[in-house]
């Protein structure tokens, strides 16, 4: 059987350069240059990581990176007040809110505040109603990345049996859905699931989205399955166990180098596609 | 094995019951009445009867019911103009506009531009979203009906797998959305579904919400499943073969009898749910 690792920064290198086309025509015919807003509220040292990442992904490609940092004592008032700033600032095209926010503010609720035409990291409610619905523009970047990975590599969803481990609001639940649209039989699965090996034991595509670093084994996987690990533990380990679902795939995400790139390219193209419809 | 016949009628009367309650205490206590105002697009009689039956539910209840038909020529413009007028008019707490609308009409246009709260049918994509995070006040109520006779009968999804067949926006979708909040192992089968039976062989739960009379049969699925039959077909026929589901389900709907008359129930709650946030 031939094996294909899923190579993400491959991907993300053919879309970064489409996308570097684009921000010069915008700059070059428009005047106006993609700006994505990061917001990152108190101290988290891998919040502070994956923000400077994003920025400096922006950077490199020419998009402007407009960095927010509030201090961890903030309420929930002075974060929807940054945030209502931003959908009111036309330089503005898309507005990122990090994931954690210290305990005591509302997270959802600052989610939902975000101007559905600049939630680029695909977070609100309604988003993920449009995307489920099929005319979302801007999915959850991690659930893009996945489906983009799939296209990449020329592998059909149609048909297939689907299994994705998580519901998260910005994972499980619209990877479900997109996968969904492409005519995928769909299951969710969760921590309640009672009998994991029993369901995964008639996917054709696992999605991998559970937090818990090597979880899914090879063993439970049937031969040929493609599996896509959107996982990202602790020592840049996944949620699957990478060497038994290896033996047993067709095709498989490396953790790292799979997902986790292309995931910040959708970001970046979800915001020069923001910037182009401000046009 | 004990069976049950899960008693829309019944689950209905309950409903409507408590509803009636709340609909005095909103006319004594606050001078509201409950209003929902229906939009019928066109001649189509089956749409006519639907729209008559709901307006008719609503007036037993005392809720008034706004009937409003507009000829099948109008334009979507005209349509919008409509919704436009009842989203602004605060007598009004709840718009439905009965699905199908003539074809030349933008259906969705229609259905995105109800206020979300008036959107007592559950047809946006931002009540869909919301429902799907958990927080949604609106769902659309077949839907809505499925999980309150669970509920009635104490039927727990729990760790259950439940299986969906059907993806509508208004069907299928939600009610994948509900059973997954409630902790089921959800699946959504479509018309691109290679192996139907296969996959309702493992099933807990089934929802059938096809569209097709009588076209899931008792022998694909496991002794002590609980079938759930949402279909409404010509001749007063459901999407099961109630006969041989019957001989294995632990609990089944009937139709008629079983998800319809719930389901114009849960539009009645939602009307005066919206009536009571209005206070």
């Amino acid at each position: 059987m031939e094996k294909v690792i899923l190579d993400g920064k491959q991907v993300s290198q053919d879309i970064r350069k489409k996308l570097a086309d684009r921000v010069e025509t915008l700059k070059n015919e428009y005047e106006i240059t993609p700006c994505l807003a990061t917001i990152l509220v108190g101290e988290d040292p891998s919040s502070e990581t994956y923000v400077r990442m994003k920025g400096n992904a922006c950077e490199k490609l020419g998009i402007k990176s407009e960095k927010i940092h509030l201090s961890a004592d903030i309420d929930t008032e002075e974060l929807l007040n940054t945030i209502e700033r931003l959908n009111n600032d036309a330089s503005v095209h898309g507005i990122l809110l990090q994931h954690p926010v210290p305990s005591h503010i509302d997270e959802r609720k600052a989610f939902e505040s975000i101007a559905i035409e600049k939630d680029v990291d695909g977070v609100t409610s309604t988003g993920y109603g449009q995307t489920a619905f099929g005319f979302g523009k801007y999915p959850s970047c991690t659930p893009a990345a996945i489906m983009e990975i799939l296209h990449y590599y020329g592998i059909s969803a149609e048909g297939k049996n689907a299994v994705v481990v998580g519901r998260s609001p910005i994972l499980g639940k619209p990877v479900s859905a997109l996968l969904l649209n492409e005519n995928a039989t769909v299951t969710t699965c969760h921590s309640h699931t009672k009998d994991l090996p029993a369901v995964l034991s008639s996917a054709d595509i696992v999605v991998a989205a559970i937090g818990k670093p090597q979880y899914i084994r090879g063993e439970w996987l049937k031969e040929g399955v493609v599996v896509l690990d959107a996982g990202y533990n602790k020592g840049n380990i996944g949620d699957v166990d990478y060497d038994s679902c290896y033996q047993q795939a067709s095709a498989i995400t490396p953790v790292p180098g799979g997902v986790g790139p292309v995931t910040i390219s959708m970001l970046l193209k979800h915001t020069v596609d923001a910037a182009e419809e401000s046009k």
